[in-house]
C-alpha cells in the first residue's frame, strides 16, 4: 500500500512532486471523456522517468505476436492500445532557456484532480536564472465537445525584473509504445500545416500485415494568447508553434492551447476528416475559454447528480468510490457502441485490447443502474457486432459456433497464452449472462429477441461442440479449461464453466420459444441440434461433494493439500509475486471467485445452505489477487449476513489504485474492477436485487460508517437510496410511481421527491 | 516424406542441386567430430536460400529469454548453440569474377557424403565467361586431430583457353544465429593477423548479463597450394587470404585450406590458447594432405568395425541405420565428459541447449553397447557435475532437492514453457534410471556408490518435496505434471511420473545400503528423511483401471473420448500440424510412449498380461509424433511377438531424416532419436536384455529382410550377433569367455572368432 495523495472527498490532490512516484502520480491523475484521454504526465519538458500516454478510444495497432514457443491456433497479432501522436506537448522557456521540471528548481507545487468538474489543475513556481515565475495550469478533455483537448496557463511574473516567457507548442508524432513487442513506432506523418497561430497534422498508423484497418488522425492546434507568435523550425515528425512575450514584474498573462482531434473512425475518408477537423475547429475557436470550461464542468455535475454515492463518516471510502466512478465515466459513458471498457481505460498501455469479460461480468450491472438502458444495450451490441469474429475464433480451434475473445478490438482473439486464449472459455458464459441480466433488469426482451438470440445461438453451438461425452461416466464433460480462477490451468470440469455452459444452453432453448418464426428460421437451428442441446442440459456432469455439501471447483480439486490462506506466511503474500508459477498452480489457492462467481450470477437459484457451505469452503482458500475478486465476495458475504467480511472485502476494492494495493498502478488504473466497489455497496451492503420484475433492497450500514446514499436508474425511474444506522429509505427522484421491496416488504413510491 | 538422396549402403549421394531443397541437403550432409561440426553448406558463395551453420561442442551463448507472458520461475536466458565464426568460407573467382553457385551455370553436380570415411565430397563444373572449370572438393573435420577442419580442391581447366582462377579464403566473424531472440550477433573480434599464407583470428563471445562464461575462439588458416598468395584487403570482421593463378587448357591444380580451431574450453587463458593454436598449427602444417586424410578415414573405419549394423536384402534400411550411426558418432563419441548429445548435434541451431532427457533415455543404452563403459560414465558424470544447477532449478520452484533441467548447457534450466520447464519433471526419473541402467549393464557399482548416489539423493529429495499428501485419498500424489506424452499438459498423477518417483526413492533407499559410512554421512540424510521416503514408497497413488487391466496415464484420462488414431482422417495427420493446440490437448492422442515408457524401462518387472493389456490399449491411441516414440513401441511389440507391428515401428525411425518424414529436417537432424532405430533392432528384433548379469537375446528377422548383423560391447567383450531366416548366432570377437542366453538357452562363448 502506498498513499501519495491526500484524502479529500472530491479531489485527488498532492503538494509534492516526487520523481520516484511520478508514474504513479500520472496514472492517478488520468482524465478522459470516453473518446480520448491521457495520463497525468506534464505538457512541459520533464527529463526524469515518466510514462507519456495519450489514447484515443478504438484506435489501435496490430503488433506482431511475441511468444517463446508457438502453439497452433495462436493469433498472428496482439491488438495494442497505441500511444497517440503527442498533441499536448508544450516546452516552456524563461529568458530563452528551456524549462525542465525535473531539473529546474520548482516550488509551491500542487497537483489537483477535481473529480466534480473533471479538470486537472497544476500550479508551481519555477525559479530559474534568478527569476520566479508562477504557473497555474488547467487541463481537460471536454465531455461537451469530445474532440476538444484544452490546456490553459496562467503565468505570473513574481520576479523583481521583467522576464521573457516562451511557449513552444507542438504536435509530435515521434512517439513510442513502451510495450511494443518489437520496439517499432506505429505512426507516420501524412501531412502538416504550419500556420503561425496553430499548426495541424494528419498522421496515420503504419501499414500492417494483418488486414486490420489503419487509422488516420487529424489534429489542429488553436492557441489563444496575447503572446506573439514567432516562426518555428520545421521538423519531420512535428508541427511547432512558438509564442513569446515579456512580462513586467507582477504582470500576468494567459496562454491557452486547444487541440481538436478527429479520427478516421468518424469520417469516411481523409478529405471528409479534414473537413470535419476544420468545421469543429471553427466552432471551437468561436467560443471563449470560460464557456468551453463551463460546458464541460456542467456535464460532469449532471453525471454526479445521477450517480453520486455519498458516504458519511469515512472520507477515505468516500474518495475511493468517487475516484472509481470518475474514472469509469471518463473511460466509458456509453455514447459509442463501437467502444467498450478497456482494462486500463485511457490510463496506460498494459494488457492491450479494448474489452475483456470484465465488461459483461462487472461493467454491465454497473451501467444498468447508472445509465440509460441504451448504454448497456450499446455494450451488448458491441459483442453482437463482433459475432463474426467469435465464429472465427471458434474455427481457429476447430470448433463450431462462436467463441468470444479474451482480448480484442475487433472480435478476433489477440491474446496468446494457450491456457487463457484457448481454455478460459467460461468468458462465453458471461456474454450470454449479460443478455439475461439486461433483460431481467430492464424488463424489455426486444434486444434478446432481435440480436441477443443470435449471440446465444452462436455460444450454444460452441458449447455443444466443446463438450464431449464420457462413455465411462455417461455424462457430458468439458475438459481442458481455465476457470475464473487463473491459478489453476487446463483443468477438467471446472464447475463454473460447466454450469455456465449448461445454463446458456437452457436459456437459449427457452429464449428461442420467444422469438418469431422468421428469426427462428434465419438462425437455422435443426431439430437434431435442439435435441443435442437438451441432452447436454440433461446429462451435464458437475463435480460435487455431498459430505461437504459443495460444488467442487474441478475434477481433482479436493485431492489438493487444502490448507487455508491464513496458513501462508505473510511475507509470501501476494503469492503471485513470491511463488513460482508451478507452486501456485499446485496450491489450492484461488485467485478470484470461481464457484462463487456462478452462485453470485444466479444468487436466487441457490439455497441459503448451498451459498453458505460454498462460501465457507472457498473463501478461506481465496487470495483475492485479482482486482475482480473482492466485490463478488462482499456481495455474497452481505447476502449471508457476514457483515464484517463484507466490509473487509469492500475495503479491498474501494481504494485499490488510490492506495496502490497491488503495487502496479504505475502501469495505469484497474478500470474494469472499479465497478466492484459500487457493486459491493449497492448489491452488497444495500442488497439490491431484481426478482420477478421487482427491485428490492435489504440494506445494512457498515459499523464504521454513519450513512451512505446512492442513486439507481430502474425502468425509467431515478431512485435515491439512503441508509444510516437507524434504517433505510428509498426515494423516487424522477419517473412514474413504482412499488419496490425494502427488507422484504413492498414499498410504494408514488411521487417524486426533490433530490 | 521426401527422399532427395539416392539409396546406397554407404553413401548419402545426390546428383542434383535443387535450390528449394538446399537446406534439407545441407542438414543431411552435415559432418562432425564430436568437437566441432557443420552443416553441408558450401564454402563458396551461394546467393540463394541457405542455412550456414558451424558449431563447436560446448560453445554457447545465453540469449535473452523471449516470452509473450512471463511466469514466475522462468529462467532469465535461453542457452543457444551458436553459429561459430565462419572459418570455412571461400569465394572462388574465374577470370576475376566471383563465382555464385546459385546464379552461375553449374553442371555435372555431385554431392556425396561417404559415411565409411566421414568425408564429404562435392564436384561440379562451372560454366562462366565461356570457360569450363571442374571442381572436386573434399571436406572433413578430423576425428584424428579434433581441431582440424580440412577442405581440399582439385581444379581442372576444361576450357580451350587459359583461365585465371582465384581463391578468396576467409575467417569471417560477421555471422548471425537465425534463431537469435533479438537479432543480435554473438561474436566480436578480439584480434587478427594477416600473414599472406594464412591469416588467423581470435574472437570472443560478447559480454552477457547472466554471469555465464564467455568463450574465446582461436582460428588459424593454413593454405597449401601452388597458386600465388596476394595481398588481401583488411576488413573489420574478417581475415582474408587471396590466392590466384592461371591454368592452361587441361591443366589441373589443387588448393587446400586447413583451419585449426581452438577454444577457451581447453585453455586456461588467451595466451595459452594462442600458444596451443600455434603448436597445433605447426604439427598440422608438417603433415601431408594424404596423411591427414588417411588418419581420419582409418579412425572411422575402426568405429565401423566395432559398431556396424549390416542388413541384408533392404538397402534403404541399411542406409538408414548407417546414417543414424554415422551422425550419432559425429555428434558424440564420448571423448569429453563436458559434452553431451545435443538434440540437433552439429546440424542445426534449433532447440538450443546441449542436452535433453533423451540422452539418458535413449542415448545411454546405445553407448553402453557400442562404446567403452567410460563413454557412458562420461555421460552420467555430465549430470553429476551439474548437480548444483539441478539444486538451483528446484529452488527456483520453491522445492528441495535436485531437478535436472529440460534444456541446458551448464545444469541451469533455460527452457521457458511452464508446462514443460516446471512440469515435465519425469526427466528426473531418467537421470536416476541411467545410473541403474549403467550399473546393470556393466556390473560395476563403483560409479553408483561414489557419484551416482549424490545424484540419486538429490532427485529423491526433490520427489519427496514435490509429492503432496491427499487427505481425502490418504495417499501421496503428484499434481501438475506433463508426462512424456507432451500432448497432455498439467495433468495430475501421470502414472509414469509417479512410477519413476517411487522407483527412484526405492532405488535410492536400496543404494544407500551399499555406500560406505563416510559417504552416507556426507550426504547428510536424516532418519526422518529416510522414513518419509519409505512412507512415500509405501503410499504412492497410481491411477489404474481393473476392468481394463491397465495403468491409467493420469487421473481423468479415461474420461476422454477414447477413439483410436485410426479414426482420425488421414488429411488431419500429423495432428500437430493440423489441429489447434487446444484440440490436441483435449484429445486422447498420445505423442510418444508414456505408460509404455515405464514398462519399457522395467520390462522384466511386468507380467506378459500387463504388458499386453497396456500395449493393446495405448498403442492404438498413439500418434508417434515424437521421433522418440516408435523405438519403444518396436521393442515392446517385439517382446509381445507382434512382429509386424515391431517392423512398422522400426520403419518409422530408421529413415526419419533421410526421408524427411516429419517435414522439418531442414532445421537439422533428429540426432538423439537416431538411437531409436538401433534400439529397435538390438533390443527389439534381437531381444537383447541384461538379466541377473547375463546378456540374453531372443531374435527374429523381419520377413522383408534376409539377415542382419550387429556388434555389441558387453563387459570387456565384443560380440557379433547374426540373425537370418534360419536362426541366429552370437560370436565372441574379442575378450574373455562368456556365457550368454540365446532364445532362453545358455550358450557358452569360449574363444574369440575372427570378425
Amino acid at each position: 500500500m502506498k498513499r501519495i495523495f491526500e484524502v479529500d472527498p472530491w479531489h485527488v490532490i498532492s503538494h509534492e512532486l516526487v520523481p520516484t512516484d511520478k508514474r504513479l502520480q500520472e496514472s492517478m491523475t488520468s482524465i478522459g471523456n470516453g473518446y480520448m484521454g491521457m495520463r497525468g504526465m506534464f505538457e512541459e519538458h520533464y527529463s526524469n522517468d515518466t510514462l507519456k500516454g495519450i489514447y484515443l478510444g478504438g484506435v489501435w495497432y496490430p503488433d506482431k505476436t511475441r511468444v517463446g514457443w508457438w502453439k497452433n491456433g495462436y493469433p498472428a497479432y496482439f491488438g495494442k492500445v497505441i500511444n497517440a501522436v503527442n498533441f499536448i506537448k508544450i516546452n516552456l522557456t524563461i529568458d530563452g532557456d528551456q524549462v525542465d521540471l525535473a531539473k529546474d528548481e520548482i516550488s509551491d507545487f500542487t497537483l489537483d484532480l477535481d473529480m466534480h468538474t473533471g479538470i486537472l489543475h497544476r500550479s508551481f513556481i519555477v525559479n530559474k536564472n534568478g527569476k520566479r515565475i508562477q504557473f497555474d495550469i488547467d487541463r481537460f478533455v471536454s465531455v461537451a465537445q469530445k474532440e476538444l483537448f484544452d490546456v490553459h496557463y496562467n503565468v505570473h511574473n513574481l520576479s523583481e525584473e521583467p522576464v521573457q516567457i516562451g511557449f513552444i507548442s507542438q504536435i509530435d508524432a515521434d512517439v513510442f509504445n513502451e510495450d511494443a513487442n518489437y520496439d517499432e513506432q506505429f505512426w507516420q506523418v501524412l501531412d502538416k500545416s504550419h500556420a503561425v497561430t496553430g499548426g495541424s497534422m494528419i498522421a496515420e498508423t503504419k501499414p500492417n500485415d494483418f488486414g486490420t484497418p489503419r487509422f488516420t488522425l487529424g489534429m489542429q492546434m488553436l492557441h489563444k494568447t496575447e503572446l506573439q507568435g514567432a516562426n518555428a523550425p520545421e521538423t519531420e515528425k512535428a508541427v511547432t508553434n512558438i509564442f513569446r512575450g515579456t512580462l513586467a514584474p507582477d504582470e500576468t498573462t494567459t496562454f491557452e492551447k486547444r487541440v481538436i482531434v478527429v479520427t478516421s473512425r468518424d469520417y469516411e475518408d481523409v478529405p471528409a476528416l479534414r473537413n470535419g477537423l476544420a468545421q469543429i475547429s471553427e466552432q471551437v475557436t468561436a467560443q471563449s475559454y470560460a464557456d468551453l470550461r463551463q460546458a464541460h464542468a456542467d456535464l460532469w455535475a449532471k453525471r454526479w447528480e445521477l450517480a453520486d454515492v455519498a458516504i458519511g463518516g469515512d472520507d477515505a471510502a468516500q474518495q475511493g468510490i468517487r475516484f472509481n466512478l470518475f474514472q469509469l465515466f471518463s473511460t466509458y459513458y456509453g455514447e459509442d457502441s463501437r467502444l467498450n471498457l478497456g482494462p486500463k481505460g485511457f490510463t496506460g498501455e498494459k494488457y492491450g485490447g479494448a474489452t475483456y469479460w470484465d465488461t459483461e461480468a462487472f461493467g454491465v450491472p454497473f451501467y444498468l443502474s447508472l445509465a440509460k438502458p441504451k448504454v448497456t444495450e450499446n455494450l451488448l451490441e458491441y459483442r453482437y457486432n463482433q459475432l463474426d469474429g467469435a465464429y472465427h475464433n471458434a474455427q481457429m480451434q476447430g470448433l463450431d459456433g462462436a467463441l468470444f475473445p479474451m482480448v480484442t478490438f475487433n472480435g478476433i482473439e489477440c491474446h496468446n497464452e494457450w491456457e487463457i486464449t484457448f481454455e478460459e472459455i467460461h468468458r462465453n458464459g458471461s456474454m450470454a449472462y449479460a443478455i439475461f441480466n439486461y433483460t431481467r433488469y430492464t424488463g424489455d426482451d426486444t434486444y434478446l429477441k432481435t440480436k441477443g438470440i443470435d449471440v446465444l445461438t452462436g455460444i450454444s453451438r460452441f458449447w455443444a461442440d466443446r463438450v464431449h461425452f464420457s462413455e465411462r461416466k455417461q455424462q457430458y464433460m468439458i475438459h481442458g479449461v481455465t476457470g475464473p480462477n487463473e491459478y489453476e490451468n487446463n483443468v477438467n470440469n471446472n464447475w463454473y464453466t460447466n454450469f455456465m455452459a449448461r445454463w446458456t444452453l437452457e436459456y437459449t432453448l427457452a429464449s428461442l420459444k420467444l422469438v418469431d418464426a422468421d428469426k427462428r428460421e434465419a438462425l437455422g437451428i435443426s431439430a437434431a441440434e435442439l435435441a443435442k442441446w437438451q441432452d447436454i442440459v440433461d446429462r451435464m456432469y458437475f463435480p460435487h461433494d455431498d459430505d461437504l455439501g459443495i460444488f467442487v471447483q474441478n475434477d481433482t480439486y479436493l485431492d489438493k493439500d487444502l490448507k487455508p490462506v491464513s496458513s501462508i506466511p505473510v511475507d509470501q503474500r501476494p503469492i503471485n509475486q513470491n511463488w513460482s508459477w508451478d507452486k501456485i498452480l499446485r496450491s489450492p489457492y484461488i485467485k478470484q471467485a470461481d464457484v462463487l462467481q456462478g452462485i453470485y450470477y444466479f444468487m436466487d437459484d441457490f439455497t441459503h445452505d448451498q451459498k453458505k457451505a460454498n462460501f465457507d469452503f472457498y473463501e478461506p482458500l481465496t487470495v483475492h489477487e485479482s482486482s475482480l475478486s473482492p466485490a463478488v465476495h462482499a456481495i455474497l458475504a452481505a447476502d449471508l449476513h457476514y457483515e464484517d467480511k463484507a466490509v473487509e472485502m469492500y475495503a479491498r476494492t474501494a481504494r485499490l489504485d488510490l492506495d496502490n494495493y497491488n503495487n502496479d498502478t504505475v502501469d495505469g488504473l484497474h478500470i474494469t474492477s472499479m465497478t466492484g466497489s459500487w457493486l459491493a455497496i449497492v448489491q452488497g451492503f444495500a442488497g439490491m436485487r431484481v426478482r420477478d420484475d421487482t427491485l428490492s433492497f435489504a440494506p445494512f450500514v457498515p459499523k464504521q460508517w454513519e450513512h451512505y446514499q446512492f442513486h439507481v436508474n430502474f425502468r425509467g425511474r431515478l431512485l435515491k437510496v439512503t441508509v444510516d444506522q437507524q434504517g433505510s429509505t428509498v426515494d423516487l427522484i424522477s419517473g412514474k410511481p413504482l412499488t419496490i421491496e425494502l427488507n422484504g416488504q413492498p414499498v410504494a413510491l408514488t411521487s417524486p421527491v426533490t433530490a
